[in-house]
C-alpha cells in the first residue's frame, strides 16, 4: 500500500476550482500588503534568520514530522533525543548564538529533552548562583557536560510554593545539606528532561537550620552517573509517563533519601548559610528572580498572538479552498456551485476574530517586552531598592494578560479546528497536535484562575490609594480616578464612531468592576473567597482594557509611521481589525458594558448587529492576506490544510496513503485468532 | 526502574490527610442518597448489567488500559482488532443481547475496528435492505463473515450530501452498476473500519440511468478478498493517519475505477431501478431513515450527559482530595492547614453548574428517547403518511439538542481537566483521552454549527404559522403564541422565587429571538447568510429552553414520584441543581434576558451575586454523592486522580513508574551519536 498507487489513482485530481487558483485570485484581490505588514510584525532581520534557520532544519531528515504523529512514547522519546543532538550539533556547526539556537528549537516543531537543561536549568543556575558555583556548575552545564532540569513542583503541591514538602536540612557537623522527601507527596513531578534525560537537577526545597524552616531555597543535586547514567544511590527518579501533548518531553519524578550535599551546592546569589556559625543570611533582595517571572509570562503574552495565528492561518487558508452547499439565496436566485466556507457569515463571526486577536495580542506582547526592559533598566541602576511601584504594576499586568493572552490562544486554536470540518480532527491538519502541545501553558507559570487573585489584589490595593489621593502615578491610577470623578454623571460612550471612546468604554467598565469588588471587600466585608469569580471576572475586564489600549496605541498613536511603513490600505485594515476585536469583545460581555454606564443598549445592539457584520465584510477579502503576514513556513505549520499554495487535497491523500498503519495487512476473521497476515515495507 | 521500588519508596505515604478519609468525610457528611439516586438514573437492572459486564471485560488482560496510553497506531491498531476479537468471544460465551455486546464495547473503554461494522452496517443493511438482500449480505454480516462499513462522507464533502461526487451509472447492457470516483476528492474519507478491517461497504453514491441523476443512494461493496484480506481489482483503500482522537478506530479511504457490481447490491428497501425498464422507482417514503438520525441525534444528547458526568466525577472526587494554600481569611485568623480546593468559590463556580448540567442533559435526553419512541409508534401505524408536523418538531429539536448538549460535554470536559490542575493534564487524569475520543461529536452525525440553522428554519416556520393561526398544537407554537399575546405588556418574571418562571423567562426568551429573526429575514429581507449567527444564537436559547423545561419536568411534574424513589432531601438536591443550572445558564446570557424584557436587570445581578453563590453553598456538601450517584466504575473512568477511594497519589505514583519510558537509559552527552545505553525489560 504504502508504494506508489496505480496510475488510474495518481491520475486523479480534485474537483474544480483547484486551491492554489482559489488562494491565487484571494491574494490578488486584496488591498493588504502582506510583505509590508510582515516586516512589522517581525522585522526584516526576524524574517531573514527564521527563513535561513528553517531551510538549515528541513534539510534533515531527523525533523520530518509524519512519523512522530503516530509514534509511541517510547520512539517518540528516543526521536526527541536525537532530535536534541542534532540541534546542538548544528548550533556548533553554524556558530548559532543563544537566540538563534532557541529559535531553531521552535522551528523544529516539538519540544525535545534538553528544553529544561537550554532553558530553566542554566538561567537558574546563571541568575541565583555566585561565582565560584558559575565555575562550579554553570560551565560545565553549557558544555552540555552536566544536563540538568528545574524542580520545583511536587506531587502534592503546584501553584503553592510555600507548601512544598522536599526538605533540605543543614548539617553543622560536615557543613552539608541533607536533602531529603518525607512523604510520597514530596516527590519532585511534571520536571522537564529529568524523566531520563538529566543528570543534575536544581531542586527546591524547605531549608532547615536548627530546627527553623527558611521556606524554599535552590540547591544544585548530582542525579545520575556521568558514565553509566544510572540514578546514584537513594534517588529515585523516572518519567512521569504519558500526557495529554509534550509527549516528546520526559517529565519527571524523583525522590530523595537523605541526600547528602556540601555546602557549595546551596546556589548563593540572594542568601546563604554561614558555615562557620550556621546563620542564614540574605544577601540583597532577590527581585531579579522576581523579574524573571514577569519575564517569562511577558513571553508568554507576546506568543500567545503567533501561537494562535497558526491556527488562524490555517483556518482561514482551508476556509477559503473548501466550499460546502450554496448559499440558500444565492441556491434560489439559480447560482449555481458551492460557496467557500469562508463567505459564510457564521465561519466569519469565528475565524475574524481571532484573526484580530492575533493582532491585538502582539501588539500587547510588544508593549509588554518593553515595559519589562525599561523596568530592568530601572533595577540595574539601583538593585537593592528597584522601583517597587513599576514593579507591582508589571508584575499584575503581566499576571492578567498571561491568563487571557494564553486563554484567548487555546480557546482559539480548538475553535480554528473546529471551524476546518471534520479534516480539522486529523493529525495533518496541523492544528490539534499544537494545540495539544500548548495548553499547558494556561496552568504553568501560574494558573490562569489563580493568577486573577493577583490582578485583583493591585487592583483593589490601587483604588484604596486613589481614593486616598496618594496612588502612584501610572495607567491604571489614571483611569480608576477619572472613573471615580466622572462616576455619578455616567459614560455612555459612543463607541460606534469613536476610537478613543471604545477605549475608554474599556477602561470604565475596568473601574466599575474595580470599586464594585473595593466595595464588596472593603464595605460589605464580604469573604476573600467569596469574591473569587468576582476577581476573575474584574481581572478579565482589566486585561482586556490593557489590550485594547495597546493595539490602539500601535494602531492610532503612530499612525503616519504605521502608514509609511505598510501603507495607506493595509493601515486602514489594521483600524478594522482593531475595531472588530473591540466590538466583539464588548459584545462577548455586554452585560457588564450596560450595567457599568459605559456603553447604552442600543449601540451594544446595534454593535452586535451592524457594527460586526459590516466589520466582517471589510475584513473578509483581505483574510489570506493577512494570515499570510505572519508569515510561517510550511514546514512550521506542518498542515495540509493550511500550506501556503492552497493544494489541500492532493496532500491530505498523501500524507494518508503513506501512514505507517497502511503496511499492516489485518485478519478481520473473529473467530481467527491471527491479527496481521502480512507487514508490507515502510 | 519498572521493577519493584526500593524500601524506602515502598514506605512513603502521602501527607495528611489522606485522600481516602477526606471521600469518606464527604459521603458521611452529604444527605444525598446516591444509591437511590443511581437508580433513579439508570434503574437497578441497567446498573445489574453494567456491574457484571464490567466484571468480565475488566478479567481480560487485552483491556488493560496502561499500556494504551502510551503506544505508536500501528500497535494501538492491532490492539485494537484483539480487543474486538475478544468481545465477539464473549459475546457468544456469554449468549449476550445486542445490548449487551454495545454496553460491553462501551465499557471496554475505547472504539474497536469493528465499530462500524456493528453499527451503520448491519443497521443499513436491516433498514434499507430487502428481504432477498438480508438474505445475501445482512446473514453473513451478523456472522461476521462479511465485516462492513458505511461509506459517505468524501474528502471534499462532508455535510453536504447532495454534493458527493462517487457515482453509480446504471449499465443495462448487462444489468449492472458501476461505481466510480470521478475526481480525487470523490475519495471516501473518514469511513470507520474501512482502512484496515472491512471486506465489505456500503457506498453512497450518486444513481445516475441514462444521464439523469437520481441523487445519492446505497450500494454493497464487497472491497477486500475474504480470504487473502487484499484489496479487489481496481479499488484502492487505505486508513487515513493519525487523528487527534479515535486512534483505535481505522477511518479509511476508498477510490473506485469503475467498479462493476450486480444489480442486487442497490439496497431496495426505498427505491429501485427496474432491471427490464431501466426505470427509477420509489417505494415509499424512506421516513424510517430519516427517523435513525434522529434516533441517533437523541442518543447523543442522552449520552452527552453521562460523557460529560465522567468528567465531573474525576475533578469533583479529585477537588475533594486535593488541597492547596489556605484560604485568605482562615490564614489571616490564624486557622492552619491548606483547605481542598473544591472549597474555593472559583473552583465550585467551574465544577458544579457542570455538575447540574448532567442531570440537565440526562433528564432531556431521556425526555428526547420517549418522544422518538412516541414518533416510532405513530410512523408504524402508518409508515407511508407519518405524523409530518410531529416529526418536523421532533427533528428540529434533535438537531438543536444534540448540539446544545455535545457542546456542554466537550467544553465542560476540558473545563473539568483544567479544574485538576496540572495533574489535569497527565493522561493518568483519564479526561483528556476521553475528551480526544469525545471531540469529534461535535461534527459528526451534524456539525454543531451547521444544525442550527435546521432549527432555526423550523422555529421561522412555526412562528409564522402561529402568526396566521394555522400552527400545529405542540409547546413550540404554545411558547410563541403566548409571547405572541403579551408582547407588548412584558414579562419581567420572578426568577429568584420561582421555578415556573424560570421557565417562563426561557420560553420568553427564545420566543423574543424568535420574532426578532423572524422580523429580520422576512420584513427586513435580510439574507440567510447574514443572519446565520442571529440563527445559531436562536437555536441555542431554544434548546436550552428545552433543556430548563425537562429538567424541570422531571423534578417538579412528578414531585411525589421523585420523593418516593430518592427521598426528601435528595429531591431538594435535585431542585438546586435545577436552579443552578438555570441561573448559571442565565447568567452566562444575562444580554439576551434583558434585552427581550425577560428578566430585570436587578434580578439578573441578584442571581449573579448572591442567587448562585448561595446554591453553590448549598449543593457544595453534596458534590461526592451527586457524582456517585452517576455510578462510574474505576475500570471505566481510569483515571488515577477519580478513583472511587480517593486514593490519587498512590495511583498516579505507582502507573508513572511502571511507564514504557521508564525501561530506557539514554545517552545524553550530545557529542555522542548513541541514544539508548540500555534497555530495562518491562
Amino acid at each position: 500500500m504504502p508504494s506508489a498507487p496505480p496510475s488510474w489513482v495518481q491520475a486523479l485530481k480534485p474537483s474544480d476550482p483547484q486551491g492554489p487558483d482559489l488562494l491565487t485570485a484571494e491574494r490578488k484581490g486584496s488591498k493588504v500588503d502582506s510583505n509590508r505588514l510582515a516586516v512589522l510584525l517581525h522585522g526584516q532581520a526576524g524574517l531573514d534568520r527564521s527563513a535561513r534557520l528553517t531551510k538549515i532544519i528541513e534539510a534533515e531528515p531527523v525533523f520530518n514530522k509524519d512519523e512522530l504523529l503516530s509514534m509511541g512514547r517510547v520512539d517518540r522519546i528516543q526521536r526527541s533525543l536525537a532530535r536534541g543532538k542534532t540541534l546542538k550539533r548544528l548550533e556548533k556547526k553554524h556558530g548559532w548564538s543563544e537566540e538563534e539556537y532557541l529559535a531553531a528549537v521552535r522551528i523544529s516543531g516539538e519540544p525535545n529533552v534538553y528544553g529544561l537543561h537550554d532553558g530553566m536549568f542554566l538561567k537558574t543556575l546563571k541568575e541565583q548562583g555566585n561565582p565560584e558555583q558559575h565555575k562550579l556548575f554553570l560551565e560545565p552545564a553549557i558544555a552540555n557536560r552536566y544536563i540538568g532540569c528545574y524542580a520545583q513542583t511536587e506531587l502534592g503541591h503546584g501553584s503553592n510554593v510555600r507548601g512544598l514538602e522536599t526538605t533540605a536540612t543543614w548539617d553543622p557537623t560536615d557543613k552539608t545539606f541533607i536533602l531529603h522527601s518525607p512523604k510520597l507527596t514530596a516527590s519532585k513531578w511534571w520536571i522537564g528532561s529529568l524523566g531520563r534525560t538529566a543528570n543534575h537537577a536544581v531542586v527546591m526545597a524547605q531549608l532547615f537550620i536548627k530546627g527553623k524552616n527558611y521556606g524554599p531555597h535552590p540547591f544544585v543535586l548530582q542525579i545520575r552517573d556521568l558514565d553509566t547514567h544510572e540514578p546514584l544511590p537513594n534517588i529515585y527518579v523516572g518519567d512521569i509517563g504519558p500526557k495529554f501533548g509534550y509527549n516528546s518531553m520526559d517529565n519527571g519524578f524523583l525522590l530523595l533519601n537523605q541526600v547528602k550535599i556540601p555546602h557549595i551546592n546551596m546556589l548563593g546569589r540572594f542568601s546563604t548559610v554561614d558555615p562557620q556559625t550556621s546563620e542564614y543570611r540574605r544577601i540583597g533582595a532577590p527581585t531579579l528572580v522576581y523579574g524573571t517571572l514577569t519575564y517569562i509570562r511577558s513571553m508568554i503574552v507576546l506568543e500567545s498572538g503567533s501561537s494562535l495565528a497558526r491556527g488562524v492561518t490555517i483556518a482561514v487558508r482551508y476556509a477559503a479552498v473548501r466550499r460546502q452547499f450554496q448559499d440558500r439565496d444565492a441556491e434560489a436566485a439559480g447560482v449555481p456551485g458551492e460557496t467557500p466556507v469562508l463567505n459564510y457569515k457564521m465561519v466569519q463571526a469565528r475565524l475574524l476574530p481571532l484573526l484580530a486577536a492575533t493582532y491585538a495580542l502582539h501588539f500587547t506582547g510588544k508593549n509588554m517586552m518593553e515595559l519589562y526592559n525599561h523596568n530592568q533598566e530601572v533595577m540595574k541602576k539601583n538593585e537593592l531598592q528597584p522601583g517597587a511601584e513599576l514593579l507591582a504594576d508589571l508584575h499584575a499586568t503581566s499576571c492578567g494578560l498571561k491568563a487571557l493572552g494564553s486563554t484567548i490562544a487555546i480557546d482559539g486554536l480548538e475553535m480554528c479546528r473546529r471551524a476546518c470540518g471534520g479534516h480539522g480532527y486529523s493529525s495533518y491538519s496541523g492544528i490539534g497536535t499544537y494545540y495539544s502541545d500548548y495548553l499547558p501553558t494556561v496552568t504553568w507559570e501560574g494558573d490562569n484562575y489563580m493568577l486573577t487573585q493577583q490582578v485583583s489584589r493591585y487592583l483593589l490595593k490601587t483604588a484604596r490609594a486613589v481614593q486616598k489621593g496618594n496612588a502612584p502615578n501610572n495607567d491604571t491610577s489614571k483611569i480608576l480616578a477619572h472613573y471615580l470623578n466622572r462616576q455619578t454623571t455616567g459614560a455612555a460612550y459612543d463607541v460606534l464612531n469613536s476610537d478613543q471612546d471604545i477605549v475608554a468604554a474599556f477602561a470604565w467598565r475596568a473601574a466599575f468592576l474595580t470599586f464594585e469588588s473595593l466595595r464588596l471587600r472593603d464595605v460589605q466585608k464580604q469573604s476573600w473567597n467569596s469574591l473569587l469569580v468576582q476577581f476573575y471576572h474584574l481581572s478579565t475586564a482589566h486585561s482586556q482594557y490593557l489590550v485594547i489600549k495597546s493595539f490602539y496605541d500601535a494602531v492610532f498613536e503612530n499612525r503616519a509611521k504605521i502608514v509609511s511603513e505598510v501603507g495607506e490600505a493595509t493601515a486602514d485594515t489594521l483600524r478594522d481589525l482593531f475595531r472588530l476585536y473591540a466590538l466583539h469583545t464588548m459584545e462577548t460581555h455586554s452585560a457588564e458594558f450596560f450595567t457599568a454606564g459605559a456603553v447604552s443598549v442600543n449601540q451594544l445592539t446595534l454593535a452586535r448587529t451592524s457594527g460586526i457584520s459590516a466589520l466582517l465584510d471589510r475584513i473578509r477579502p483581505n483574510a489570506v492576506n493577512l494570515v499570510d503576514a505572519w508569515s510561517f513556513s510550511d514546514f512550521q505549520l506542518d498542515s495540509s490544510l493550511g500550506n501556503y499554495d492552497g493544494n489541500v487535497y492532493e496532500k491530505l491523500f498523501n500524507r494518508a496513503r503513506q501512514n505507517p498503519v497502511n503496511t499492516l495487512t489485518l485478519d478481520p476473521n473473529p473467530d481467527s485468532t491471527v491479527l496481521v497476515k502480512r507487514v508490507a515495507k515502510l
